[in-house]
C-alpha cells in the first residue's frame, strides 16, 4: 500500500481538526466508519488508501493548537472528550507539521482571527507561491509520501470579482509573477498544488481551483481536482427533497431556508462579504432543480450559543392539483464538523484513487459531495450518487478483468 | 383518439370525487396540470389518452351524491367552491352511472358508513362477481368505450389473513364458485376486471389484485395491473429522504412518523383492523431503504377538525461520524385528496398506455406511485422515477422509429 | 345606547378592511365573537358599545376600494368569499366616507403605494392638521355620533429620530405652526384626534401619540389614548412563553425569531427603515421578560406567495440544571388580518368605555393588546390580562353598586 | 441551621440520581442554581434549608448502584462525566443508605425491573408499613436529622381502581391491618411518612397521598404534603400557552400532543396500565384551561435511542375571527432528569419551609410544580406562580415584622 499525505489548508480549524481526530480515532480503533461515504457498499469495494495510514500536515494562520481546538470542540460534545485524549499525542505531533500560510484577500474577518504574520505580509505573490510549493515538497519528502492530496478547509473568502481575467494558465502565471495582489489565497494554494501534480480538493465556497487558468493547468499536468463547497446539511437535504417536488409536478411557490450556526465559520460568515459566496452556492441548488421556483431565499445567521452546531429551518410553500396550496417544513440539527469531517477523508481517498487511475481534471463522479460541483449541472442527490456508482462499477470491473 | 372509461370503486369518496372534479375542471379550462406527473417532461411526451375525454362511472355503497361530497370537500378549500359549481352538472350526470357494489369483508367501519344494501347481502359470491362484470360491461357498451380502466379508491379493508390460499387462478375461481365468503370485496372487483381484460389499479392498501391467483389471471389475459397504496404524503417524503441517510452512511437510530388526519379515510383507519394494512405499507419503505434502522414506528390518528387535511410529523434520530447524534424533523401539511386525485388520473393514463402497447401483468415502471409497489423491491423515489424515465424513453423511441 | 364612530387611518388596508368586514358580518349574523377578547368572560360583562352599531369612516392614500381589498383578501381565504359578498353594499357605502390623508415622513415604500396626491403635497403642516380635524368633525356631525374613536392602522412608518424635541405640548404645537416637515403623519393624525377630545388607538409601531407633547395634550383634554403595535402573533406567543422560562429559572441562551409574511405590510417592512420600528417593539418583549437573555434576534422577511398569512419560526436555546442545554421550537401560522381585526374592534370598545367613564390619558389595562404598551413595563401576558381583569372588576362593581 | 433529610422512594432511578448528583455538585461548587425555582427572586429571599446540607437516603427495588445510574446517564450528556466523577464518593456513601422497599401493585413492568425481593414478598401489609416507618426512623436518628422529607420518585404505578374505598383514615388503617393487598406501594410509603409527621411529596402520577384517608391523616398530624406528577415538559408548556388561546378567545379545535422518550420511565410507560395515570394528568390541564376544546389527545411512545431525552411535538389547530383556521406547532427537546431533578430539590426546600411554619395539609402554593396539583383547580402557570408569590410575600413580611 502507498503512503498518502493529506495537506490541510486551515489545518487548525474545526473541520480539519475533526477530520484528523476522526482519522486517528479510527486508527486506534476508537470509532467506526459511520458517516463515511466510502465506508458503505458499493464504494467500500474500491481499492482506496486506508484512512488509518494518512499522514497529515497543513497551513494555517492561527496559533491555537490542534489539541486546543479539539478540546474546545469536545466541550460541545463532538468529538467526545475521551476520544480527544486518546489521540492527544497524535494531535501534538501533527501540530508540529503545520506551517504559516497566506491570508491574502481573505477579508478582514479572517485578518482578525489570524495571529501569525501571514506570508503575503512580507513576500511578493510569486514568493508566497514558492514558499507554499516548498512546504508541500518538504512534507512529501520528509514523510516519504507517494502522493500528497491538498484540501482547502480554510475560512470562506469573499468572492473574487471578475474571475474571467484569470481564464488561462498564462494569465494566472503572469499575475503571480507580476505580484498581482488580487488573487485570493485559495487560488495560490491551488496553483501551488496543481503545478506540482498534487490532487486538490476545494471543500469551501472560496475560489480555489475554480479559475479557467487553473483548470487548464490541471488538465496539462494530468492531475485531478474537485470542489466546491461541501454539501453537509440544509443543502444536502434540499438536493434530496427538491426532486420529489419536481417529480410530482408540484409547483414550489416559495422555499425559505434559514440557517443559524455558532462556530468560527458562523462568525466569519457574519461578514456579508464572506457570506456572499456561501449564499450563492446554497441558493443555486434549488434554482437548478426547480426552474419554476417562485421565491428562493437562504439566510445564514450567527447564533453564538450553538457553537459547532447548526440548525436549519426550511419552509416550503407549494401548489398541487386544483391550485391547492400546501406546506412542508423541516429542521435539521447537525454538528457541522461531524458532518463535514468524514467527507474530507472520503474526498482524499477518492481523489487519490482518481490520481492513481489517471482520472485527471474535474471529477464529475464526486458531484454528490458539493453544493456547487465543478463542471457538473446535476444537483439531484440520487443522480449524483448514480454517477459515483457508475465510476465505482467501471473501476471495480476493471480490477476484476485485470 | 380512443375513448377511455374510468371505473372507480368507491366513486363517491374523497379521492374519486376530487379526481372527477379535477378532470372535468381541466376539460372546462378551469385548472391546469400542476400535480399531474404525466403533465411534466419527459412523460408529457408519451401519447397518453386525454384526461378531458375520460368517461367516468363506478361503484359505491353510500347514497351521498358526488356533488354533496364535492361541496363538503370545498368547505375545506379543495376543490374551490366556484370550481365545484362549474362542474356541478357533470357531477350530477356521472352520479347516475354509479352502481351499488359489494362491501364483503371490508370491516364494520365500512359497514357503518354504507347506507345501501350491498351486493353480498342478497347474492352468493359468484353472483356478486357476475353483477360486477355486468356493470363494467354495460358501462363500456353504453358509452362506446375502447378501453375501461378500473381503479380501486374504496375505503381500506382489514388485511386478508393467509392470502396464500388464493395463490393460483384455479384456487380463486373455485373459491368464487363455492361461495367462499372470505375473499374481500377488493379482490372480487379486481377479478371481475382482469377476467374481462380491463386494466386494474389498486390505489389502496387493500388486497385488490395482489393475490397469486389474480397475477396469474392477469398474465394469462395479458392485461396490465398495478398497485398498491398510492404514495402521497409522509411516505413519499420518506422515499425521497431515506436514501440521503443511506447514501451518506448516516445510521438512523429511530424514525418516528406521526400522522393526523380528519376525513372519512381517517375515520375508517381509526379501526385498528383497517389501519393494519396502511401501517404495514408505510413502515416497509424505511425498512427496505434503511436495512440497519434501529427503530421505525408509524402512527395514524384521527383528528376530526382537520377534515381532508393531513399533517405528518416525522422525527429522525441519526448517528454520524465519531458517534455524533443528530436530528432531523419535518412536518408535511397536505390536502389528502388534492395529492391523491391527480395520481388516479396519471395511473389511468399510464395503464391505458401500457394496455395499448401490450405491456401486460405487473407494471414496475409505476413503482414511484405506490407505497408497496407490486413486484418491485425498489423504494428509492429517484430510482423509481428512473424506471419510468426508461419506460418513456423506450416508448418514445419506438414512436419515433415508427 | 350611544352611537360610536370608528375612524380608521389606513382604512383601505388589510387590517381595516377585515375589521370592517367582520363588524358588518357580525351585524348581519354571519359570524360570531370568536377572536374578540371582549367577547369572552369576564370582559363580556362590561357595558361596551355594540360592534353591530359601529359607524366607519377613515383616511387613506390609496384608491383601491374597500371591496377590492376584501375580495383580494378572500382569495386567500380570509374573509370567506360569501361573507364578502354579503357585506359588499356596506363596504361600498363606507368607501364613500374615506378621505385622502397625509403620508408625510412615511418613507418611500408608502409613497410608492400611494396613488392619491396626499395632503402635505399641497398644504402646510398646520393646514394638514386643520383638514384632518375637519374630516373627523364632519364625519361626527354627518352621522350624529356621540363619540369618535380614531385608530391608526396605516402602514408602519420609519422611526422618528430624536423624538424628545416634541416632549411638550407647546413644542408640538409650535412645530405644527412653523410647518416643521419632520413630524410624521401618524403624529399629526393623533394630534388632530386628541386636541378635539377623540380617543385614539395606535395599532402600529409608528409614532402616533407616543410623544411627550401628545401625552401632555391627552391629559389636559382628559381623553384616553393607547398603543402601540398590536400583539397578534409571534410576539404574543413570546409574551406567554418567556415567563415560563423565567419562572423555572431556565436560562435562555438564544431566542431566534424568524417571521415570513407576504402582504402589503410585509412589502413595506422590506424597507429596512420601515422595519426598524417593528423589530424594536418585537425585540423588547424578550429583553424585558428575560433580562439575562444571551442572544435575541428577530427577522422579518417578505415571502410574496404567503399573501396575508404569516409564519413565524422561533428557536429557543436554553440551559437548565447541571448546565444542561435544551431546545424549544415553535411555528405559528396565522392570518395576519384575522388576528388583528378583532383587536381593532376590542380596542375601540374598550377605549370608548374608558372615555365614557372618564379614564383619560394612557390606559395601562390595555397592555395585553400591544407589543410596546405605552406607559407599562409589564410584558407578561398573563399579568397584562390580570390588569384588564382588575379594570373590569372595578367597573362592574361600580355598575352593580350604582 | 437545621439538618434536613431527603428520603427518596425510587432512589436509584434517573430523577433521584440526578437530584442527588446535582445537590452534591452544588455542594462541591461544580454547578449553580440554574433550573432551581427556589434559586430565583423572589423565592430566593425565603429562609429555606440549604441544598448543600441535604442528607440523602431512600428505598428502591433494584440493585443497580447510584453511581452506575449516574454514569449511564452521563453517557447521554446529563450530568457531565466529570461532574459524576467529582461526586462519585458521595454517591457511594449514599448508596449504602438505600433500603429495599415494596413494589406491591406497581404492575409487571416494575416487577420486571426489580431485582431484589421486595418487602411484600415476605411480609403482610401491616409489617411492610412497619418496616418502612423503621427505615425512616433509623435514618433520621442515625443522621441526627431535624426533619425528614419523603419524596416519591419511583416508577409510575397503574392507577388504583375505586380509590373512594380509602376515603377515611380509619378505612386506610383497617386495610393495612387486614393485609388488604390492593393498596399500592406509593400509598404505603405515604402513610408511613405522614403517620410519623414527615412531610411528603408525590412527584409521580401514582396514588401516593391522594387518598381521602391520607389527607385526613395529614391534617390530623399537621404535616404538609403535596403532589402530584411534576410538570416538567410538554405539560408545562401547555399550562403557559393554553391561557393565551383562552385569553384571546381563540377556539382550539384540536390539540394533539405526541411525546417520545427513551429512558426507564418510557419503558414502564409502554405498559398501557402504567401509562393510564400519566395520560390522565397530562390531558386534564387542557380540558381545564380550555373548557371548549374540540379534541385533546396525548400520546406517549417509547423510542429507545432517545435515552433520557424527551421530545414532544404539539399541534394546535385553532379558530379565530371570521372562522379563520390557524395553526401553531411546537417541539420541546429536554433532558427529562435535568428538568425534574431541580424540582425535587425545590419541593423539599419548600415543604420543609411549610413544615417549619406550620403550614400543614395540602400546599396550594406549590401548584405550579404539578400536572395535577392536589386540591387546586388552577392550571394557568402564571396564576400558579402568583400563588407562590403570595405565599412568599406572606412569609417574608412575617419574617421582617418579627
Ligand atoms: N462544516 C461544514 O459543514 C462545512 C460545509 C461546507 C464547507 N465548509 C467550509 O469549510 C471551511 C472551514 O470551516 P470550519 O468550520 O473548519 O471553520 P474554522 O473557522 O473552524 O476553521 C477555518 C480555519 O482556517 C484558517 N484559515 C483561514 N484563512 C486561512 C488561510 N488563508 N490560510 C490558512 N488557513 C486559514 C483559520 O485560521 C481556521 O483555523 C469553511 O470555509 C466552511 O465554509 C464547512
Ligand atoms: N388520499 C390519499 O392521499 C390516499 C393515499 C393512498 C391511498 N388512499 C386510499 O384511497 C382510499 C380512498 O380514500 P378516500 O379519502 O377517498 O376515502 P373516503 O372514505 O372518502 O372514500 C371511500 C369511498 O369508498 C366507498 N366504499 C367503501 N367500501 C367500498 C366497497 N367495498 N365498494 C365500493 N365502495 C366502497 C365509501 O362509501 C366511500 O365513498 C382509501 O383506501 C385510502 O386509504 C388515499
Ligand atoms: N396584521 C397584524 O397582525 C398587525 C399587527 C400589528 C400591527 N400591525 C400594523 O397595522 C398596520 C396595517 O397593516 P395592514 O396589514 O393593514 O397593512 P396594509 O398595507 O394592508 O394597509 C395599510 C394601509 O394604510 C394606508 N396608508 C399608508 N400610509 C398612510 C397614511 N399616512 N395615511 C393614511 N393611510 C395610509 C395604505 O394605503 C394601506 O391602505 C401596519 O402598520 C402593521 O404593522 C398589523
Ligand atoms: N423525569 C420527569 O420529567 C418526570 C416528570 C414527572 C414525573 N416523573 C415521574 O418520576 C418517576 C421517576 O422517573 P425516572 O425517570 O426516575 O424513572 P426510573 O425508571 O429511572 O426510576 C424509577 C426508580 O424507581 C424504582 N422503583 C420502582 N418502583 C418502586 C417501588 N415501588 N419502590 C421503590 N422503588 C421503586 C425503580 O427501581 C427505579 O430505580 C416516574 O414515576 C415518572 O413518571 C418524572
Ligand atoms: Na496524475
Ligand atoms: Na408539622
Amino acid at each position: 500500500m502507498t503512503e498518502t499525505g493529506v495537506w490541510l489548508i486551515g489545518a487548525r480549524g474545526n473541520v480539519a481538526t475533526t477530520a484528523i481526530t476522526g482519522a486517528r480515532a479510527m486508527a486506534r480503533g476508537e470509532t467506526d466508519t459511520t458517516g463515511l461515504v466510502t465506508g458503505r457498499a458499493p464504494y467500500s469495494k474500491l481499492a482506496l488508501p486506508d484512512i488509518e495510514g494518512f499522514v497529515f500536515g497543513g497551513h494555517d494562520v492561527r496559533e491555537r493548537s490542534l489539541l486546543e481546538t479539539a478540546r474546545g470542540l469536545s466541550e460541545n460534545g463532538v468529538p467526545k472528550p475521551d476520544v480527544v485524549e486518546e489521540v492527544a499525542d497524535d494531535l501534538r505531533a501533527i501540530d508540529d507539521r503545520i506551517e504559516t500560510g497566506t491570508a491574502i484577500n481573505c477579508g478582514t474577518a479572517v485578518d482578525d482571527l489570524a495571529d501569525r504574520e501571514s506570508l503575503e505580509d512580507r513576500l511578493a505573490v510569486g514568493e508566497v507561491v514558492d514558499q507554499i510549493r516548498d512546504d508541500y515538497e518538504s512534507f512529501g519528502r520528509g514523510h516519504d509520501l507517494d502522493r500528497l492530496v491538498v484540501v482547502n478547509v480554510a475560512s470562506t473568502e469573499p468572492p473574487l470579482e471578475d474571475p474571467d481575467r484569470y481564464d488561462t494558465r498564462e494569465a494566472v502565471e503572469r499575475a503571480i509573477e507580476n505580484d498581482d495582489r488580487e488573487l485570493p489565497a485559495s487560488a495560490l494554494y491551488a496553483y501551488a498544488a496543481l503545478v506540482d501534480g498534487h490532487p486538490y480538493v476545494n471543500f469551501t465556497p472560496s475560489t480555489g481551483s475554480a479559475l479557467g487558468g487553473l483548470e487548464e493547468l490541471a488538465r496539462e499536468r494530468a492531475v485531478p481536482h474537485t470542489g466546491r463547497d461541501a454539501k453537509t446539511g440544509e443543502t444536502l437535504v434540499k438536493s434530496a427533497l427538491a426532486p420529489m417536488f419536481a417529480g410530482r409536478n408540484l409547483r414550489v411557490k416559495a422555499w425559505e431556508g434559514h440557517n443559524i450556526l455558532g462556530n468560527g465559520d458562523g462568525k466569519v460568515l457574519e461578514d456579508d462579504r464572506n457570506k456572499a459566496g456561501k449564499i450563492a452556492s446554497k441558493g443555486d441548488v434549488l434554482s437548478s432543480l426547480l426552474p419554476d421556483i417562485g421565491h428562493n431565499r437562504v439566510r445564514i445567521d450567527y447564533t453564538p450559543s450553538l457553537d459547532d452546531w447548526k440548525t436549519a429551518w426550511d419552509y416550503i410553500h407549494f401548489e398541487g392539483f386544483l391550485n391547492t396550496e400546501m406546506k412542508m417544513q423541516f429542521t435539521w440539527e447537525g454538528s457541522d464538523s461531524a458532518l463535514a469531517a468524514p467527507l474530507v477523508l472520503d474526498l482524499v481517498r477518492l481523489l487519490a484513487h482518481a490520481d492513481e487511475h489517471d482520472e485527471s481534471g474535474l471529477q464529475p463522479q464526486l458531484a454528490s459531495f458539493f453544493k456547487a460541483p465543478l463542471g457538473v449541472e446535476e444537483h439531484n442527490l440520487s443522480r449524483q450518487f448514480a454517477m459515483l456508482d457508475e465510476y465505482v462499477e467501471r473501476h471495480t470491473t476493471e480490477v476484476m478483468s485485470e
